[in-house]
């Protein structure tokens, strides 16, 4: 893990299944928290307690305590008190001050937090708690997710080591604006909360804010992204940014990969649109089409599903100025379609799926458009039986 | 059919299935025509053509070809000639203009017409044309569909008898703004085309476009409703527009009860938002919601995911002024959670499932917030393993 942060993750009987559920992320003293949340209206009192301490505290923060075995969403004052509790508990426990600490949750809404075993699993939370501790900790987080989500990335500036560490859990529930998704990034050099949190916005939206599995939004989602460390030198600034960029895409992309059941990794790039936020809308309704992502399941080169969400996406454009690509194959220039086998795009479409995760199990569509310079990528993944079998068994 | 009216379907070869896919409906002399039409950009080139002639003729129009083997959508300039050369040799045998001849199409995007092969139907379709030949143009438009679907109403004012017929199709890519959806209204009172345009507009908006299979768009949709006959008395304007809602919301809740692999119809009513429009934003995104309609498909009472998607659906309102119902069973009572055994509404959901066709197979879900007089019902379908597999493998 980066320099002076430590982390750790136990099971505290929180989930039915006997799972690790609870998982702490403590920052070194002087750390700047950069919070992004969820924008449904419907939202956990946890998360309202992350946006009030970190405003309270202009972004400074030290550690977050994070439950993987409810969501405590829509459970009242009842779910408001219980998160307070545990912050309390911890806040003795770390001899930090309450304000200090923020809190997550994940699971099904509308179930409370069994609170007594989850303050009585502080004290081993807290006593496990080490620099090695990231691995429990991102393996703590995970509901329905298949895999742990980890990244790190590390450089040398003049001699300064460089460290940016994440994690992240998914996997229902994924769409752009912070969906069913919990993200923690950390890094180890110190700098102002007012370079820092607008940078993890503009990291957040083109990274966890452009993925979708499925068009949901939850209650609970937040990226919480801590800096903590030896000022960095300004003219490193946009190092860092390059990095901080690296560590998000991939834990978002992981995030999509590992959507409930998929099967691959769908990245959608859109060029020549007006503006980047024109690219991002038309990206964003490609990855999140349910008959696009049906066709990319069954291995269909269905270009026609394709167009047909650029073309409702709500932006303008001209649909005779479009070019399309899967892989690397072209099947449309300009408006008209090319020859092509669809048999051979078929096999390329089969042989991507048959691909080692996040390596080569990806298929990319690219969209271009003849109306500016705005670029976006966002990423998706296929539709299966499974994602319905999956859900419709969830709770019962 | 409405007096005066006459249709006609036949096999004319254009699906590889050998299925009817060819339908004429005719209207008297004097007819009046409202279209409303997909609003993606990407559109196939025939509707182009009826928004072009209805704006010419104001609107008026007499006829409408329909084939369901090809959507004829990204064809570029051979699908605009074919479908012109089509309008232009029905016009020749039925002694009509062309430009008062509207088409539709329906079927795979970027396949174009066997031009030939249509225009060789149409002596038989034109042959064929009789008053009582709703059932066979009905059926000739169906692609995917499993049942017809076709609804009458009748009525006496005053003596006069007011007849109002119509056909639809799903039943992929359906989604609210005309999805690939075909729609035929015919009545047999004449009025004003500046009284039927904007009612059928009216009743377009909360039936039609209050429908969602799975959230796609498609290139081709239409509705198109002709009224043809003797001039209706001003005082009874309210009724025909009682009746043309009731022909309208019979043929949306048949498509959305028919969505692809659907196993019964979501009905989810909205009530004291800020206005219509937010009740139906609300009601239209829980219709959507890939979660949802899961947990509908496993009669699974999850009231979490319903909230949520209210939630995220852009519209303010307070959340613990909510109060939520599945069928007859209240849930959330002004934000608080209720005693209630999921397992009775699970038994509930599972025996609306069981009932018989846009009878009893309906399960209703009903949420009240506490922001004004604002009401809007939408219709949709739970989402099972059968949409995913009839969308991954519709092409190859």
């Amino acid at each position: 893990m980066p320099n002076g942060f430590k982390a750790s993750g136990i099971k505290a009987g929180l989930k039915p299944s006997g799972k690790p559920d609870l998982a702490l992320l403590v920052a070194p003293e002087g750390a700047v928290c950069a919070g992004t949340f969820t924008k449904s209206l419907v939202r956990a009192s946890c998360i309202d307690i992350c946006i009030d301490r970190l405003k309270k505290n202009s972004g400074k923060a030290r550690a977050v305590l994070i439950n993987s075995g409810q969501a405590n969403a829509c459970t009242g004052e009842r779910g408001l008190l219980d998160s307070l509790r545990a912050t309390k508990a911890l806040a003795d426990r770390l001899g930090l001050l309450e304000d200090e600490i923020l809190i997550c949750s994940t699971g099904v809404i509308g179930l409370p937090i069994p609170i007594e075993r989850l303050i009585c699993g502080l004290d081993m939370l807290v006593e496990d708690l080490s620099h090695e501790g990231g691995f429990a900790a991102a393996n703590a987080i995970l509901t329905t997710d298949l895999v742990e989500k980890q990244v790190a990335f590390e450089t040398y500036l003049d001699g300064q080591r460089l460290r940016i560490a994440g994690m992240a859990k998914g996997s229902g529930m994924i769409h752009p604006n912070m969906a069913t998704m919990l993200a923690y990034i950390s890094c180890d050099v110190g700098l102002p909360a007012d370079v820092w949190i607008p940078m993890v916005h503009r990291v957040v939206e083109s990274s966890f804010n452009s993925i979708s599995v499925d068009g949901d939004t939850s209650t609970n989602d937040a990226c919480l992204a801590f800096a903590a460390g030896p000022p960095l030198d300004k003219q490193h600034i946009d190092i860092l940014e390059v990095g901080l960029k690296k560590v998000a895409d991939h834990l978002a992309k992981s995030i999509a990969r590992d959507g409930e059941g998929a099967n691959c990794l769908l990245e959608v790039e859109v060029i020549g649109a007006f503006d980047d936020v024109a690219a991002r809308t038309i990206a964003r309704t490609i990855c999140s089409s349910s008959l696009v992502k049906t066709a990319i399941h069954g291995c269909d080169p269905n270009w026609g599903r394709i167009i047909a969400a650029a073309g409702r996406a709500g932006v303008d454009f001209l649909p005779n100025e479009l070019s399309l690509w899967i892989g690397s194959y072209q099947l449309i220039q300009q408006g008209d379609l090319l020859e092509f086998d669809p048999k051979v795009i078929s096999d390329y479409m089969r042989k991507q799926r048959a691909g080692t995760y996040l390596k080569n199990d990806s298929i990319s569509i690219r969209l271009e458009i003849g109306n500016g310079q705005g670029a976006a990528i966002c990423w998706g993944c296929d539709l299966s039986d499974q994602y319905v079998r999956i859900n419709a068994d969830y709770t019962t």
